[in-house]
């Protein structure tokens, strides 16, 4: 198994040097502490939402974020606008399907921007994973009422059919391409008291989509970014991340 | 008088544990800390404003919160579709008429959604309160100008007239009916130094509200839920609430 | 030299006495953490954008501050609205030029209120003051790629053509009327690693524009805010602001 702790250091060490830009297109809610997210892993935030600029920002930017956390009409046209144009640039994104299974809304948005163009990395709670597979599922609201493990098959299956990385975070991490599978350890269970620790995971596999070509890779050192950055510096001492395989 | 303490408590373990689903269409000053709170006190909060989903938001949702903090026309029209859906489907609902008497729109959209559906309870501060009564009032920007007790007698009357609660919040808070008043003291004069303390009231109602019919009961445990929640650990020892009925 | 220190002082009294109200049409990012800044600092912020209200918030704000760093058409729109009435009510306000230089949207964006109205002050990093000079310049996002420094003789140079006030800032900060140039130093280089510090510094300006005539003093004072007020108190124990003139 790859070594993915020294490569997430590594990788961390590349965004510091090249301090990447990451476009957003996201939420309400968390754009504040996102932005800080990505500042304090050394990256460099930019959240644009307007059509009339979504190519200039496409231009300069080295990864994007589309999080469907609080839609309306027009952000959902800038947001598949902004996926046509990461497929053309061949730019990597990540989807943050924000309440997929709670509205119909939700669901058919994250539906329509894949089929815009297939995101690099879909990273959702196990909820909205399970709501964007064939089975389908539904939710009560942003927060997840189901394990990561429950969305394992889920999330394998949407990987192998859409030839995408699926990112299911929570108290651990499950990544897969749909053949190799990944758990990774380390978080803790009041992150969901917090809001915005999910969007904040999606900016930081985004941050690392940025300076990394392997999404799985990049997916799966989000872990490390968080301990090392977002949580408190006391936590990566008492419960490091560990990543291990899983079938 | 009733234990409210008490019934705070109780009425706060019933919401960590069924984890009430909380709507917010609210400002975006907010967003964030108020997801926080409603987070903090075990209760699961949606931000979605697009007419296209507030139904199936409502479906899901045991408590709703409209703020009218920053408005346009799409918005004000999506608190209206959300009242008249609280009307039909007798979902409990706070009004938080921010800036009420500062601009013609706020007081206006404030009494367009009373017209719609009258709330179970508006909160608001001094200023905004008597802007809604009979006899108006006018307030320079979106902090009070007048003391929770100056609009005694005008939340008295809205309350009857309306057959509704309000919440006078401030240092102390006022918590009326129109026949039983009460007043809950156990505020801070610095409350007022920081933003969003009035909206972190109000959506700490909503959740209440979703776990406990009366509506008097809910508004007045609302400061329970500050200061054992959104205050430093160390204020609800040095200064616990005090209810006492007024007259 | 004034003596700015003394001065900065006295108008931050006057704030704490008189509360002037500050109207903000500003980005999502930093709502919350700009309306805190003003909180802390003794105004009272109003975050208002919807054109039917323009008018009636300018009635009541003692100043302005536009910020372009989230935008969409009908916010342009509101911008422009707000810069046209600054000018028949001869309101001070200041432009916050977010990401000139980054795409087409936002220089135009810029260059369009500046032509609505001459803004009291302008203040940007150093790429966006150069983006917005006859040379004009490019940036890579939001986050400066140049020094205060770099941007001396444009900062002069559009200050003296429009009759305005530049503040470039950053670790630290430059204030020039075209003719009169001051540095103050007491910044911070971690300072870039948090959002919305540039936003801060905005409407620091836009508070001490409520209570002082003279826009050098007010733009000048602004460090004497942000170390007295947005900082670790430590802070200005350990690096006081200093101001110099420069040539």
């Amino acid at each position: 198994m790859k070594e993915y702790s020294k490569l997430a250091s590594e990788i961390l060490d590349r965004i510091r040097c090249h301090r990447p830009v990451v476009h957003s297109i996201t939420n309400y809610v968390v754009m504040n502490s996102t932005a800080n997210v990505l500042l304090a892993m050394g990256a460099s935030p930019i959240m644009a939402h307007a059509p009339e600029e979504i190519e200039d920002i496409m231009v300069i930017s080295n990864s994007m974020v589309i999080n469907i956390g609080t839609l309306s009409k027009h952000w959902i046209e800038s947001m598949q606008l902004a996926a046509r144009i990461a497929k053309i640039t061949k730019k990597p994104f990540v989807l943050d399907p924000v309440g997929a299974g709670a509205t119909k809304l939700r669901t058919q948005t994250a539906c329509d921007i894949i089929k815009a163009s297939v995101p690099t990395v879909i990273r959702g709670n196990a909820s909205e994973i399970l709501a964007l597979s064939p089975q389908g599922g539904t939710t009560r609201g942003v927060d997840s009422v189901h394990t990561v493990e429950d969305a394992l098959d889920a999330a394998k299956t949407i990987a192998r059919s859409l030839g995408t990385v699926i990112a299911v975070t929570g108290e651990k991490d499950l990544v897969t391409d749909g053949e190799n599978s990944l758990v990774v350890t380390g978080g803790h269970c009041l992150m969901s008291y917090v809001t915005g620790t999910g969007c904040a995971a999606s900016v930081i596999v985004g941050a690392f989509l940025a300076e990394e070509k392997d999404p799985v890779t990049a997916a799966a050192s989000r872990s490390r970014g968080s301990t090392s950055k977002a949580l408190p510096p006391d936590r990566s001492n008492v419960m490091p991340s560990r990543w291990k395989t899983v079938s």
